[in-house]
């Protein structure tokens, strides 16, 4: 019997050998096996050609031989794509999926799994296929059919470091958060705080706070190191039909060449995301629906990745850990050390709640009144830098607009105007005054290229400020989750105060949460300093580059201008 | 019986002493007798005010008795503004008369004569008034009534040099020009061509037109001076209900300051208009309906009557002219000495047709083929000059716009912005950002003065530039018609050649015809090499004065962005 799919959504081909289909249609399958998040198909019309396999269901008699699943590594059931019942009440609560190569979301989607390809390096990720979300150590990951199974990332809302979730196991006295999509639940705040993390840490694994100058820090990376990132080229597989962009990632502490594709970045992200709950991991530059093969777009995407790759090397913890040194460090061309190192990532036990078991604090425990007020007026900070950040974003991007359109062509316009006076004098018939024809000429010309210096610059000076304003954007909206994590700790210790005055609570009990929010509290302060000190290390440099072009640009207005004066001595 | 007059169209009010009238409304006057075109009266309702003599007809029996004249060194009866029948047919040839004062016409009109107040040195003339024609020896001037009787000066159209109008009393056997609306016939071209023009032509009246490098050209003026104007000062008089703007010349040749008013200028250029056919007497800056008090119309007419008076004294002939030297040397205090050069200059003899009896030619007659043809390229020329000068004008005009509304607005909006990003950032309690935002909030306040400096520049280098082709404008409006003297002298030449040939003319009268035309080509042609060689300079030292401020401002721009660079230094 022929393998067939019916259509959940209209999807509309954008390139060469995809095939239209409309919701509902019926299509013959070649192999319930998707490449890169496509199938291949047959429609009623007998034309062929790859739809987006998130766009359809697999018709079969036997639901649950649906679960795909090449991974042996844990008994849970893994979310699929193929719906099982609940698919279409569940994509309520998300946005239609889009294509996997040409969709338009700008997150890392969990929903689609690669099935069965985990191991399948070269072939089993597009740029926006996803990679497989193994179950760890972790109990019920994606077991939670309500809604929240297919979480999304960098979302602006509060929702966007929605992955370590947990399960908890215990029945600690002080009550758990019925929210279960509460950010201090999911990013296993609440189960640290509750004493019911637990795992074996390694020396490498150990993060210390220290207190520095200003409060606690993350102590610092003692062999800081940059990494560059050259030369973006087009390389195509399966056949032609699909291509993606590789870049060349060069460390300086190994100084050895990797080459690295966006769903390696992508896939990195959705790792840190999930691994530390208080540190905000950079958000990746955003995904693009069309033209990522421009040069334009290449040329952007490297520049985001430029800055993210800085604010990671910066990043005292972030910088170090394991799956970021398997990330740099792994051989391209040798595939089984990368699967090794990637399944490792996948399955670190380290994440989420037990992230907080890895940290060391500095001996004297923080002052939480303290710590509380210094939050709040983050809060604070936070909120009007987003304004400000978001202002100042609208208000470059239209200064570069009009400097790219309007002003161009005033100046232009300006420039025409006097070429035309100098080609009616032209016809003055005297052959005194042709040395003036030809200044106001050359004239004409300084303000056609003035206008195009003009169009030029906002790629100089204007895109930089908007590549580290969209970065701090993402920041900013990392931190109100981070500060929910510490806000619930806190609160986690108030209602342990409480139940130890009324003894419903042991003394010990309550001190080992207060040990813990303590835990908490170091890292989200330390957190908070590292942001403030990258925030005003980027933005005094950007600032200095940003005025260094304006005058570098109205010196060489004022220099064609020179030149055209010039031409006026011997007329 | 008290006397009255029947208002000819409405009037509103302006200023304070005013009267408002409707059309048709009949007032009592104080005295038929106006006071700067204004009359004095009182409505129905009693109301009591100034308003526009040309706005109303004075009522009474006898409208012979309606011609109030003044001036008895002519027995020709001079138009009027009393209507005599034929007035309201007149003015349909033309608009709607403008209030004296705050009208907003561009042009001195000669259909309002000042009725017997040309004795009156300091009460006749308000701006906006004009100055009797005296019919001086040129007989019939202004006798017709078929409608050229109030013609305009300095209109775009090739009307405006018909002041000079000629009635011919010969009968030469070359036909004259049926048109008399035709300029060639108001300039006295036609005249002077026909042999009709005679006068006893003094030794300082004689104006040599010399062969130079460039074909004929005026004779230099052997004694070159220029002249400032200054100090703009506001005057009261009649009981302080009317006020005027007095300038303060002093001529380099005389060292002596006088005051005149802009009356005086619209006077004198008046008189150069009618006396010279075949000279670009450059036209006044415009009058303006409002706000002729404020200081930016008093400033900018200043200038527009600094570059006037810069054409005035650059011109061989204009400058020296006994006239403009009139106005340049006779003391504003000596009031008698005044109206005797007036009167002088109204019944210079010396004008239109008998202007060209002045004018002694180089030896050799020119080659009226060579004329023809450099006549042509020179309207081909002015036709490109008047077409980029507008295109010009146009665009300087919308780039000024501009830079004061758009420009001014993007870098503030800029400057807005980094100001709020630093206020934002203060609030992050950290110490060592404060330099930080410091640099930013400088850096914005210096965004902020960017484009106060945008908005001020144009009145530094594009005013200047729009002050210029204003100028050029009015002479590029001249041409046409000096243009069309000289070819209607050539087509006089043509057809006498032909009246010869079928032997309806002697040699000699064609000779006499031919010589003629000569001494026009000769000063045409005089005029266009003294035309391209100040448009050369002028224009020459425009742009450089452009580019210098141009240059300027990029610098002060440059310096500004420096010094908040600097700002970052020790942050």
């Amino acid at each position: 019997m022929a393998l067939r799919a019916r259509a959940l959504y209209d999807f509309s081909s954008e390139n060469p050998g995809e095939l239209s289909v409309k919701e509902n249609e019926v299509l013959t399958l070649y192999s319930e096996q998707d490449i890169d998040g496509w199938l291949e198909g047959t429609n009623s019309r007998g034309q062929r050609g790859l739809f987006p396999a998130s766009y359809v269901e697999i018709l079969r008699n036997d639901a649950a031989s649906s679960s795909v699943n090449s991974c042996s590594t844990s008994g849970e059931p893994r979310y699929s794509n193929i719906p099982a019942g609940g698919f279409e009440s569940k994509t309520e609560n998300f946005s239609k999926p889009s294509a996997p190569s040409f969709g338009t979301f700008t997150v890392p989607q969990h929903q689609q799994p690669s099935q069965g390809s985990d191991d399948d390096w070269d072939d089993d990720w597009d740029d926006s296929s996803t990679v497989a979300d193994e179950p760890g150590t972790v109990a019920g990951r994606y077991t939670d059919h309500e809604g929240n199974g297919p979480s999304t990332y960098r979302v602006s809302t509060s929702s966007s470091r929605a992955n370590a979730q947990q399960q908890t196991r215990s029945s600690a006295t002080v009550g758990r958060n019925l929210n279960r999509f509460s950010t201090f639940v999911k990013s296993g705040g609440e189960a640290f705080v509750l004493g019911e993390a637990s795992g074996f840490v390694k020396d490498g694994d150990k993060i210390c706070v220290v207190m520095g100058e200003y409060g606690p820090e993350w102590q610092e990376n003692p062999y800081p190191f940059t990494c560059t990132i050259d030369d973006p080229t087009k390389q195509t597989k399966f056949k032609g039909m699909k291509s993606y962009i590789s870049y060349k990632l060069t460390p300086t502490h190994t100084h050895i060449q990797v080459n690295r594709r966006y769903k390696h970045f992508d896939w990195l992200y959705a790792r840190l995301a999930e691994k530390f709950p208080v540190i905000s991991v950079p958000h990746l530059p955003e995904k693009q629906a069309t033209g990522r093969f421009e040069e334009d777009f290449i040329s952007k995407r490297r520049k985001g990745l430029i800055w993210w790759m800085n604010h990671m090397t910066s990043h005292p913890v972030l910088a170090r850990c394991d799956v970021f040194q398997h990330f740099l460090m792994s051989n391209s061309t040798d595939e089984k050390a990368w699967k090794k190192g990637k399944r490792k990532a996948e399955k670190d036990e380290m994440v989420g709640a037990n992230f907080f078991l890895t940290i060391s604090t500095p001996p004297a425990p923080l002052d939480f009144q303290d710590v509380e007020s210094k939050i709040d007026g983050f809060k604070t900070f936070t909120k009007r830098m987003d304004d400000s950040s978001l202002q100042l974003n609208a208000t470059v991007n239209e200064f570069a607009r009009k400097q790219i359109s309007g002003f161009k062509k005033e100046y232009q316009k300006v420039g025409m105007s006097f070429k035309a006076l100098s080609q009616a004098f032209e016809m003055d018939q005297q052959v005194y005054s042709s040395g003036l024809n030809l200044a106001i000429s050359f004239t004409g010309d300084a303000y056609e290229s003035i206008g195009e210096y003009f169009s030029e610059q906002p790629s100089k000076d204007l895109d930089p400020v908007m590549d580290l304003l969209a970065l701090y954007q993402g920041h900013l909206a990392n931190f109100p989750d981070i500060i929910h994590v510490q806000k619930g700790a806190l609160t986690k210790v108030k209602e342990s105060q409480k139940h130890v005055e009324e003894g419903k609570m042991d003394r010990t009990q309550a001190e080992g949460i207060h040990e813990r929010c303590n835990i908490i509290s170091c890292a989200t302060l330390a957190e908070i300093q590292h942001f403030h000190q990258i925030r005003v290390r980027d933005f005094r440099a950007q600032m200095q580059h940003y005025l260094q072009q304006q005058i570098a640009f109205f010196q060489k207005v004022t220099g064609k201008l020179e030149e055209a004066l010039k031409k006026y001595d011997n007329v």
